[in-house]
């Protein structure tokens, strides 16, 4: 008997769970988005993180437009079985829209949000002239 | 005229956003918990992580029971506006009320979940008879 392992996860009353995407090797956190039940079978079919996007209200590949893909190395539950984190390789470097290494580039200094990385690669070069959220 | 950073942040409906914590020196990513307005405030008055307890529906000073407290170094936005990263100094060594290291501590491995970081502290030592969630 064996059991599926999606089947431990508790999944929110809108059948998501909050997925937090960790950079292999630098250990640096890119980003979190959401997952249901299928961008997770998808994710572990591909080896390449596929998350649900909440706004366009479809599964995304993440990279599928930009070549940004995440390979996944490692996958963990938290304690609650609510959370998920992966241990991701990501490809060019570059995790957020904005054409940063991450997406938790703002930090809070002296009472204000300042941009704390660098912009490594112009958005409208990374998804041509609809830079827009991936 | 000075702006309130935490305006910037896009709460959700629940006036609630998710809060990742990591650990100063080695990146570990400890848990992730939620955090309401007051919380946040708390948390920046304090220099200590008070999240928002969905199960107990308070304030929840991390570490009031069991002195594990999280020592707040950093705060990022991300992009969105919409999920915070602490960087934290975990006293005690352990994040989680199983009394591991870090929630994480499940691993997907051959198709199943497995416990992949060793019990620290006996949960009952650390919180008393009435072992429960922190």
């Amino acid at each position: 008997m064996t059991q599926d392992p999606l089947d431990e996860i508790r999944f929110n009353d809108q059948g998501l769970v909050p997925a937090i995407a960790q950079e292999r090797g630098s250990g640096r956190v890119l980003m979190m988005a959401w997952m249901n039940r299928d961008a997770l079978r998808r994710t572990l079919e591909l080896g390449e993180a596929v998350y649900w996007s909440r706004s366009r209200g479809r599964l995304w590949h993440k990279g599928e437009s930009s070549g940004h893909v995440q390979v996944v190395h490692d996958l963990r539950l938290d304690c609650d079985g609510d959370v998920l984190l992966l241990e991701v390789e990501q490809k060019g470097g570059i995790a957020c829209h904005t054409g940063r290494h991450s997406c938790f580039y703002r930090r809070l200094q002296e009472g204000a949000w300042v941009a704390a990385d660098p912009v490594l690669r112009d958005p409208e070069a990374i998804y041509g002239q609809e830079a827009a959220h991936e």
